[in-house]
């Protein structure tokens, strides 16, 4: 909690992060010491840290401020329900630069405190630096429940299922970056597709009451990346059918038949995982609250394969000791 | 736990970072899935975020890589000492340019393993993302002990106190941006001081012992502005004997009386902390397992003050209110 030679501006935007900020009885003493203090928990305590940096991960001119917030939590929060944990607390450190006014960070905490309020996380504290480009890093706690759904649980045999859909996030990152040309309601949608993702975190708690307890991961590298994380931690190979990966009516809408967004392209924050067989999409989809569709399965051997991709540029799917040779 | 877009290179920096990696019994998972996952604790969690960011805390040609890994570590810790905590598991958020090669990551992560050793602390994961500048983001939780060392403890009568020595980090800082001439031993001595600070884990514990719970912060804004954050959080004054202010022998040789570096520099590390009238220094400094001085007291109302500073240029020490006042 240190602030680098700090000026009265910057004392202005501890002083407005305070005032946003949402706690809750689990968090014993908030913003203004050294630490924040939260109660002891029951649970094993899931941790993870993310960050999106002004050109690297978003441009200003893309998004409002308040989805720039709310999706700075919203991939800490994705972490979390990829194991399917509990979110709990989190604190932010603040990068900031000049030609940026309070007003800026007063909407930018609005968003920040409404997902918050969502995903019931308490905002506990942070620090405030200066910097040249703007920057977001939240740390994130929460509670585990009582199986993880970590990457290494897929067995040989075992469906592999996604939720929602795959490729919007890329589609509209696409868009803003004027690499695609789409129009109207399907321009929009994919735009918001990719500002403002939703954790799946109610899927993911979920998850982690199925036995034996799935792997997961969320998918915000890439289908296939991703999937290839779950392989490398397990030691497994997939097989992929492309017919079967569920895209929107919008990304169809822009894509036609090229899956290469839906498969390679990142940020979707759905959750991929792999469930022993005899799970049905609609009963996967009732429990989860959100579709889930089954995409292919877990294979043995060191060879993986994506079918029905026809003649399109797939990017590669590698099995999992390829993936770790070609480091 | 997202890699933006990964380069083959910045696998392998990832690699780097889960071998050099300290994990304990604690840590159930360390890196390589969504989250780590830390055994549930039976205390009271301390949760703190903390960056240092390429030419705005620190530049490259000042430090060895191992010296910055350390210090980016040593600044969290040091916000648990002040709580008077015991510092568990870290996360780290890594922000990478173009121009460093994994030798020099290798290094930090040195650094930072070194440290995490020393003060027992799992670093349990993190990330990793492109920039222009290199960052690093140490997100630190601790146990806290049964009390805690909070800012707002400060009672009107409590004597404060200060550990070691105050103003060879600001002095350290002034010779490497070249403000300061001084040469040989008290040379780098000085810079020695602001490049690696020593977290006052232990004194800190120490500290949490005393009955009444003594008020703590940690001086890294600078003393006058660190007791300022006391003096708000407690709604008291202060009276300072400037004539008490401990500073090293290299600290008076570079400086001769001029303590506006002591009462102003930041960075310095040391705790302030108050106590109930009766604590002598050499029982103080017993406890503590550090070198402790007395250097005034709390007061009621709305006035404080700096005696002893004669002449000397001194920056303003602000009672409570006009602090809250003048923002």
């Amino acid at each position: 909690m240190r602030l680098k030679t700090p000026s009265p501006g910057e004392f202005e935007l501890i002083e407005r992060l305070v005032k946003n900020l949402r706690l809750t009885r689990r968090t014993i003493l908030g913003p203004g010491d050294d630490c924040a203090i939260l109660a002891a928990s029951k649970a094993p305590q899931l941790f993870t840290i993310d960050s999106m940096l002004e050109d690297v991960h978003f441009r200003l001119e893309w998004a409002s401020p308040e989805k720039l917030g709310a999706k700075s939590l919203a991939v800490n929060l994705s972490d979390i329900a990829a194991m399917g944990g509990r979110p709990t607390a989190c604190v932010i450190n603040l990068a900031v630069r000049e030609g940026l006014d309070l007003r800026f960070f007063d909407r930018l905490y609005t968003g920040i405190r409404k997902i918050a309020e969502r995903y019931n996380t308490d905002v506990v504290g942070g620090n405030i630096t200066r910097a040249d480009r703007l920057g977001i890093t939240v740390a994130l706690l929460g509670d585990a429940s009582r199986t993880v759904t970590r990457r290494d649980l897929a067995r040989v045999g075992d469906d592999i299922f996604v939720t929602g859909t795959v490729g919007d996030s890329a589609a509209g990152l696409a868009i803003l970056s004027g690499k695609l040309k789409v129009r109207g309601a399907v321009r929009e949608y994919l735009i918001e597709r990719h500002l403002n993702p939703t954790p799946r975190i109610e899927a993911g708690l979920a998850l982690a009451k199925i036995r034996p307890t799935p792997a997961a991961i969320d998918i915000s590298d890439g289908l296939l990346q991703d999937l290839g994380h779950i392989q490398e931690r397990s030691q497994v190979s997939a097989e992929i059918d492309a017919t079967l990966i569920p895209v929107s009516a919008g990304f169809r809408a822009a894509m036609r038949d090229d899956l290469s967004l839906a498969l390679g392209g990142g940020e979707d924050y759905e959750l991929l995982f792999c469930a022993r067989p005899g799970h049905a999409e609609e009963s996967l989809t009732r429990a989860l609250g959100v579709p889930v569709h089954r995409i292919g399965r877990i294979i043995k051997g060191h060879q993986s394969l994506v079918r029905g991709a026809g003649g399109m540029m797939t990017p590669a799917l590698r099995g999992w000791d390829q993936l770790r040779a070609s480091r």
